[in-house]
């Protein structure tokens, strides 16, 4: 709600005020021709996950460059998204509940938009919506492919849910959501290849069904920054919803990616903190706590300062470890790579666009804050 | 940014939109109440922390009931309770750089304002940033009372710092910052009994020091919810800087109240979630994950629903663990009590006020994302 900016265009970064979130725009257009390259010559489209950037500006950068539109968690953040230019988005979520069913629905006027189910009654209510609206909504399946969090069971349950949808007058069966979320942050290459195996023999399960019901499955969506090249190979997704890749925090970064042929995105997202105590020798204490960067996929790391280790946050401060050769004064400004990306993003209003050291934009994060 | 209301006053509360941060009236003033009598008959006064609820309409609540004043972490905090009506702020922190330094000292043209300081060279700062917009500054020294983060060692260190301030032309020194954070969370009441003595020592050893020096000692400020009694007691504070006491988050219900003296605060403060899916017989998922409740300090309790345990967070879903006698249907609203109210608090735009089931009211949480 604050007013308060704490850059504006032209500053150098030395000049920004803390906390700020930082996007350092080569490290991310790097990112994305990464992402590019890496699908190139493939027959897999993009559809980035906006629940990572919130922006408009971002998916608008990346439908450019070839994504078929972005997918969000939820109907306001895929009202951002739409107010903001963005034309195709598949809320990759179930949404329950009159009130946001009339929004989803009203939305669908505007846009091309999608939305899952995995609950026969929760179809009814989104047929309901529909014709309410006046729209045919685009309705996929989420099946559980191994992440046990929502989805009906691959195989006949999902064939009698998507035949729900197929008759229901005011929705159409647009195919199935297989997002392996569980699979993401397993350390190991050859574990998370073996997760995305084991979702893809549920998906091909299904969709044999499917076919045999005659009822067909035009689009397989999933898959995240940890896995996705494993989905895009697999022949059997259509559509491929990583959404971290642009930033790359610090819990992705613990994953192994040799031998996974996914690139190695670097960091691109930064909380810019402030040295605001030195109370003694191997102690540093930073302006940027719990209200700055989530935690709940550990601490943020310092970047670029050897032997600072960020080691205890508090709901603005954050204690760091100082090793012999860090050299931390009061007023110092660094940069901090946040644990988690997407919940660390959703604290702030603007990314604070740098390059070459200067704030080249301030792009506002619309959806901060679009939980319904 | 989100314009969307979840809920409109009038409203029942089985009406409002999901995720929404629910406050129950009833229990709020009940916990305003106890605080009260807990200080009935006792030479102290107390000056919440608006850190936990970042709400001048709170704010003015507790100061009509005999609150001094708030104290805020940040200069953007301080600027929001002022502007939200608010006429003495103390920010319980170091502020560092120049662009914070201008507000704060022009804040103090508005407003009672006193700001901590622990290092000679901000001191030097404020004194200059306060002589540049004409005003008088109150500083407390910050002493390291036994929580490690922020703050000069009790004794000779803090009256040299207490002295530079009090050289300083545009500087007062207004007492000590002696809050010891690191006690609040002790489970067992002897434990945090043992904390605070060990920090009234620390206090006594400088204050005596002060006296000494001739500078004297006008204010003692820190406590929080978990010992705050304590410190009233000791005949060493003469503030405390309780905040949670409003709300009595998840974490704090764990610790040991009983002997302690202090009063058991009751939860008001509620993430109101919606079961969006109902996979299997023993799973349910709400639409409130790390965007919706901060995980920090453990995972949001299950409000009124038997058997039913939140497992796993994710960005925007929360996995129940049902028991057998959990009823819960896709579609059912429900009340999680956060592991962490303050930057659970810090994501939301809006309290909705709850009384009797119905919404009497929706406080703005003016200093959400105030981390500046």
């Amino acid at each position: 709600m604050s007013a308060y900016l704490p850059a504006a265009v032209g500053m150098s970064l030395s000049e920004v005020d803390t906390p700020a979130l930082i996007l350092d725009l080569d490290a991310f257009e790097r990112n994305l021709d990464r992402m590019d390259a890496s699908l190139a010559g493939k027959k897999i489209r993009i559809r980035p996950h906006a629940k990572s950037h919130k922006c408009p500006e971002i998916a608008k950068r990346q439908i450019a460059r070839g994504a078929v539109g972005v997918c969000c968690q939820k109907t306001s953040e895929a009202e951002a998204m739409v107010d903001g230019g963005v034309p195709d988005v598949l809320v990759a979520n179930e949404v329950v509940g009159a009130a946001k069913l009339k929004r989803l629905a009203a939305l669908a006027r505007r846009a091309r938009v999608a939305v899952c189910a995995d609950d026969a009654g929760n179809v009814g209510a989104l047929d309901e919506a529909a014709r309410a609206a006046g729209v045919k909504l685009d309705v996929l399946v989420e099946v559980n492919v191994g992440a046990n969090r929502c989805g009906v069971e691959p195989g006949a349950p999902a064939v009698a849910l998507a035949q729900a949808i197929a008759r229901s007058k005011s929705l159409r069966f647009a195919g199935l959501q297989a997002y392996q979320g569980a699979a993401q942050h397993l350390r190991k290459v050859d574990e998370r290849r073996a997760a995305i195996e084991a979702a893809c023999a549920r998906v091909r399960q299904t969709t044999v069904l499917l076919d045999k019901a005659g009822i067909g499955c035009e689009r397989v969506t999933g898959a995240g920054t940890g896995t996705y090249l494993f989905e895009a190979v697999s022949g059997v997704y259509h559509e491929l919803q990583a959404g971290s890749y642009i930033f790359m925090d610090a819990d992705y970064a613990k994953n192994e990616w040799t031998e996974s042929g996914i690139p190695r995105f670097e960091h691109s997202l930064f909380v810019w903190a402030t040295v605001m105590s030195r109370p003694v020798a191997d102690r540093a204490v930073v302006d940027a706590g719990l209200k700055a960067s989530s935690v709940d996929s550990g601490m943020p790391k310092v970047a670029e300062v050897e032997g600072a280790e960020y080691v205890k946050a508090s709901d603005e401060h954050g204690v760091l470890k100082l090793g012999g050769a860090a050299r931390l004064a009061v007023g110092d400004k660094l940069k901090l790579i946040p644990g988690h990306c997407d919940p660390t993003v959703n604290l702030y209003d603007q990314y604070v666009c740098v390059r070459g050291g200067k704030v080249e934009a301030i792009w506002p994060i619309t959806a901060r804050g679009a939980v319904w």
